[in-house]
């Protein structure tokens, strides 16, 4: 059973990114489980200061993270940048050992949110992050008038696009597993 | 008068770049005001759907930024990017008019951190910010050893490029507000 934890970047109760990770949640093959993070808006902002000595919702949050068997992470973009509140988040991770090898899928729900995007895919690679290209997809919600999580389910193209990049996924994430099990042996 | 907001993206109490924004609040010239803003840590996470109904600590620090003829921003490099708490500033500020054709300086204590200048770079420019480039210094503060703003203000290097930079600094910004009264009139 692979456990994956989604984390969406934006705070907005109606927002495309968050219903593309329920969506995702309820197209989860067999053998997949995939919980959508509802805390980024708790995590207090990061300071070094604290490193070692974490607040609680940090504690939690790199206790979900770590035991993770991959991360999905959808975000929209904000003035060509990442959002500050989901950077926070990966800035706590910055100094640990939860997020090193991690497999990641990006997903992004606005064909024209290339920079977020890029910005996402340097700072996972450099905090050791596994991208993995082919669980990435790029889908255009507004285009194809998707707003909610029922909607996105419902239409065959895009529900197909979510459960190909999960079976992908969950490829991806079996070879790593094998491969640092044969490491470790 | 000139009053300048100065904001560091680090919550640090020992920040390299605090301490040369308090560094350059002590060497302002004549006709020059600096105020190191101290609420970044403050501002709630950036919600959209609470734009037009923000919380007391965004609307203060939205006519900080309303009043100030020019802003400094001086930041570390967390993973390759923004820290997230200066970008959730930041992103406070994408909806509304307080921060359009302000002049910007952006200062880098580290030559090492060249992502998250680019990244502001682009982030300001989208935002309509005016960065001045004759008025953006990047210096070593680890490599001179300095750590705190009185070794700052004493090193006459480092001191002199401070006060280049806020003398070059008050010239663009006269230079805009003169610009935009005339086409005002």
């Amino acid at each position: 059973m692979f456990r994956l934890l989604a984390i969406s970047g934006s705070l907005r109760a109606v927002s495309s990114n968050t219903a593309l990770l329920r969506a995702a949640a309820t197209l989860a093959p067999n053998g997949m489980e995939i919980y959508v993070y509802g805390g980024l808006g708790d995590l207090p902002h990061f300071n070094p200061d604290l490193e070692g000595a974490e607040p609680p919702a940090v504690k939690e949050f790199g206790v979900l993270v770590g035991e993770a068997d991959g991360i999905i992470i959808s975000s929209p973009e904000y003035a060509h940048g990442v959002p500050g509140v989901l950077k926070n988040a990966l800035d706590w991770l910055v100094g640990g050992f939860d997020f090193i090898n991690k497999p990641i899928a990006l997903f992004n729900a606005s064909p024209r949110s290339t920079y977020a995007h890029a910005s996402l895919t340097e700072i996972i690679t450099i905090m050791s992050g596994r991208i993995i290209p082919e669980a990435s997809i790029t889908v255009d919600l507004r285009e194809k008038h998707l707003s909610d999580e029922a909607s996105i389910v419902a239409h065959p193209e895009i529900a197909g696009l979510l459960r190909a990049a999960l079976d992908a996924f969950a490829d991806a994430i079996k070879r790593y597993q094998e491969q640092d099990e044969e490491k470790m042996a």
